[in-house]
């Protein structure tokens, strides 16, 4: 397919009332999945962020761990415990966790969007005291220094929008009362750091194309939910497993003032764009 | 042609270097020709000096008169004396001249504007004493009130686009030295303008494809020229009759620091876009 | 008669306390009647606002049309049809009207300002969608494009102002809900703009001396009325014919929030300084 | 002699010139002799200080002494000493003289300016180390505490100024190298002032209607000098006496950035505004 | 005692959550008594307000009279009258207590905070209207000019701390309704102002310890009290005299917003450093 | 030792000269060995760091590894190879620098700060595009990803510090030509980023006492040395081994616009204070 100048004109004008409408508005992308480890995916998020950022969109960025952190524990040898299904997290191993969320995997997309000609800023829920947290307990069991958020400070992440960066954050948390870190779901702490900042739009990337009836047929994708049709959802049992706490970010961020919500499918290249730049939107939506 | 997202996606991806390019950065538009009559084409001008403006362009527009200047002299009954072709601006002339463009042209761009959506407002050189000029001579001959420019003064233009708006502009001044008003010839008052605010491009909007060797063969056309080459393109006649005032006003400009001036296709939809957005460009470049 | 320095600087010294009060505040003039065709009645306004001005007022132009606009129907050969006394404006004598008051009328005033040393702008109700407006049915039948102001938003002349202008302001509107323009009387748009302003003050320029008793008899004026004296002015026939529309705009603009509005002489050079710097006053004001 | 508001009118007008010149410009009064002892010229000098403040003009006030010092000093039953004319200031004299200049004459003039409606601030050169000091022989011979200024540090006039005060100046200054204050002749403060604010004007207040070729005949004064004219004129001995430091001050003034010097006088009401706001000026001007 | 710096440095360090806790907050400082007199404490105090501005402690100084008043009076041969024990402030007492208070004392602290390195401002009631004042009977009888604070204005005060500068108030006031200026309590003045500026502490310099059981014993001192507390002590006789002033001052500035109020010794070097910067504190705090 | 609260505000007011000297004033400290693992030494140093930013300071912290990057290694079960004695970093070794740099060593003294009441922010090279390097060779030979900087942008330092927060700076650089990271030696880092922000001083908290003629006596310490001293000293073998690079950067700092440059003992608790609040200083200073 050949398109000459004048057809991607036209592609572009398209795109004008959604940058219109989103010009100046704050959109917490949380990062996650297949598309933090393949190579073209990884370039496609970091394009969909630059272009949101250059149409005057404040784009902050939220990341979790991905397998770098069970790679990393293999290396050093530290075999894992689980309680139900969870890793228990010992000081050893959320000094690995720190290492690799703070310190290998936020200055890599740190450093591709520098490389891509913005200026990013790696931050965590440690600088300016952003993130608090205590203990969470699993089915009423110590399964060691997993958090709960506490106290959220947006400051740092106004602050540094303001003075044009992107924030990029890894969701490590300082102990609201002892002077541990802790690890936060990063689905959980994108949906609050979206409310703290009144964002239009809390982004999810998933591995999957969103939220459906039957898994196993894209047909059956629900396009747009309101919170009572996810409640009635999950006690129908259609929503169900990694899907419900998504979910639960979600609805929590539209009750605390987030407009809108997406789970999206971060293996489709440019879904972000697709979702803020068309009508049609990807993937489901709540609000 | 079928475009699905995903294609649609890419093709503002490509947009991306371009966009970070002229963030921030000043483009003049001289606004004349077809693309003024033609209601297709005036609409396709108007979402590209929107796109512009949403990607954090300064965009201003400066515009001639066209035909309708004509057609009202035709309506009141004012029928045109000529030297050597140029039409003999007389008191009467110049009040129908300073209503049309101020009061018709001027405001019909900027209710186009304002309806796509961005704030637009309407200036002449009348406003904040923003052009100066004093009777211009045809041939040692005077035909009126056809002005030169004495004194550019972009305080108004800068105030509003610091204030959000975007500057458009008919070409009418104050005389310098008299209380007449001028006409001035837009594309000359463009390039001023354009140098005055150290313009990033200045885009003249024309009826021809750019500056060919052969008129008649489009396959002519010379996409980059120095003013040194334009200098032996008139020596050689092959610029003559209309398109020389026009290469005088760019290399003007570019002697004054603008840093590019283009003469582009009015007549094709979306021919700044394309000059502005991609690789190729159109038209011819002076630098 | 003969003044020296010294007499003139006491004279100087009197208006001391009304530059005081005054400096800081919103003054909206409606500027019309005769006060717009005799030169030196002309000049005394334009001197009026400039001095307002240097004193550290906020002067805001509204002005009408005169007998600019039916000069030129008639010089283009447009006959008007009238309905109860009111001229019918159809698409034609629209086109007219716009460019009678915004390329002709408002240039000219924004000319005289800035050749006496302030910097004025010349602004519309369709730059920066100052004014939207809706058909106005006059006894239920059509009579074109006369409007009615359904919003008003003055950011533009507040963003002027804070930059130093003087706005001059034509009284033509966008439609709300279609895409012509609508021309507004502009006593009724000046008691608007002055409302959202929160004013200190409205100044209509008449041609007679204030609200009389008996028209023919000047003493009868009466310097200060409230409200309610109108409506019982109106209801005893004190009040009548073109006196009503006028009296209305100033108790809309003085019950949505200005502080006094004043019907003075635009026949006697100076009126508006009279009314403003000095314990008399002229003419009647409404509060 | 009745004035109607029209002609009140027509003489406000006449000032627009002068008003528009000296909008934003700073002039320093150098305020003393008669018009600080009798209460009428008192008055008329607070209102021509608030009428320029009010015209956006910034005024700083320079105060001398008066009598009131010699009348505490004789209140206290100080005698004082003479050298060659001059009172020899002790440490006992110098606590008076500054208590007069910056506890009562100060804090009269600062409240009579309060109380006239403009927001006045009472300084010395204490104050903000706005004056530094050494001492001063006369004639070779140590006469106490009477100071030559070393440094002017005019921070704090500028600070209130931008706050919106009228800056009040008594000529106190701190010792450069002890820990003295030192009384400062006022003339050479205001004229050090000036030039450091780069001032438009320095007008000095005086008991005479300028200078004059013979001083008993009012119609040999001279309206414009040049610094080279006032050397002549000393060396000729026209200048003598008490107006020879009165001139060095201004021709010092002028010759450090004040474009305008003018020896006025302060027994005429209203003397400032009549030199600042007249074509003819009174006294004489040096430049 | 030899202190090494390692001993010096935990010193310092012991201060860094007293200086965390005061950064940027406002503490007004009543200065009078023997603090004022002595040449060590008066270094002491100097050194202690320089200290905490430098640390970001915004600070105020209020100053009383002292003894200076007294003694000039003496010198020019004043009598003075006591009504009930209150010295009656005739015009000519009045006038040199405005000229020591105004024009030596504040002047004094002035030069002494510009010679230790920060820039102090003198300031006085009369100074943009800080204060305004009535008449204020002794029981029931005219004593003369001491006046009651009727109206507290701290732009002055908020103006000179943003621009940097240690204000220094005397405490005279202008007549609300006449032209007299009127002596304050600095007491009293210096409790308005505290609250007006919603001060975070109030200090009272003293010549005593704080509020003790027994004033002839030390150790009855009583740290901290309640104004209810203040109340049964009062009834109870405990507090009497010329402390019942004092206290009343403290508890009206809690009552209006300071957060808290202290009666400390200042003929202790540094107390106000003890105060501030130490768990333990120094005389009585009242909250 | 018993020390009074008199005793200690003496103490405190000894540092005032001091205090008043840095206010303002940018400070950069590179924060290493020792005393980044005793922890009381770390407390102190943190104390400092925290004391000075109270008092008005801008610090800056850039700090090294320590042994935490050879524990790591060694818990990954690399092993290192050598060459001349310099670590060969290949590029699994390059990622392991990197996590322990930015997410362990920087976070934990973020998290240090924040928990003692003040906001920092951890940054590294790659955010903001601090630190561009390339490949540095060790005496030809090609030891992996150990950079040499060549661009340094501390426009995210001074944005950080202007928005408040006490930037901490892990110093791992972005590829000026590649797409890699380098590892760079921290105390050259100091010295670059301090020369840019054209610091007051630089100071590098080493374990030594200074620059010392016999490293096995103290009493050998050498306070003050010029660069050209050290090039003598540098000559006679005086300083060699490890402490010449560390020489050289506090030389090329001075050359490059820092005032002074301090190699102090990091193993004497609070020495940073010492040196910065006293007369005498400790280590070796560079000016």
């Amino acid at each position: 397919m050949v398109l000459n100048n004048i057809n991607k004109s036209e592609i572009l004008i398209e795109t004008l009332p959604y940058i219109q409408k989103f010009y100046g508005k704050t959109i917490v992308v949380k990062y996650g999945g297949n598309a933090m480890i393949n190579e073209e995916l990884k370039n496609s998020v970091i394009e969909d962020i630059i272009l949101m950022s250059c149409v005057g969109v404040k784009v902050v960025v939220v990341h979790g761990g991905g397998p770098e952190i069970s790679n990393m524990l293999k290396r050093v040898g530290k075999e894992s415990k689980f309680v139900n299904g969870l890793r228990v997290t010992d000081a050893e191993t959320m000094e690995i966790v720190q290492m690799v969320l703070t310190g290998k995997i936020n200055k890599d997309i740190v450093s591709l969007i520098d490389r891509s000609g913005r200026k990013a800023i790696g931050l965590s829920g440690i600088d300016g005291e952003m993130l608090k947290a205590k203990k969470k307990l699993q089915d009423g069991q110590d399964i060691g220094f997993v958090g709960e958020i506490t106290k959220v400070n947006v400051d740092i992440v106004e602050d540094t929008l303001n003075d044009g960066y992107i924030p990029v954050v890894s969701t490590v948390a300082l102990g609201e009362d002892d002077y541990n870190t802790y690890n936060i779901n990063a689905d959980y702490a994108a949906s609050k750091i979206a409310a703290k900042l009144k964002a239009e739009k809390l982004i999810l990337l998933t591995d999957v194309p969103g939220i459906m009836r039957d898994p196993s047929d894209d047909s059956t994708l629900m396009s747009e939910l309101k919170p009572h049709d996810i409640h009635v959802l999950k006690m129908d049992g259609v929503i169900k497993g990694g899907m419900i706490p998504k979910v639960d970010c979600c609805v929590e961020a539209i009750r605390e003032g987030v407009k809108r919500a997406h789970i999206i499918d971060g293996r489709v290249p440019h879904s972000i764009l697709m979702e803020v730049f068309s009508d049609q939107g990807v993937g489901t939506m709540i609000y």
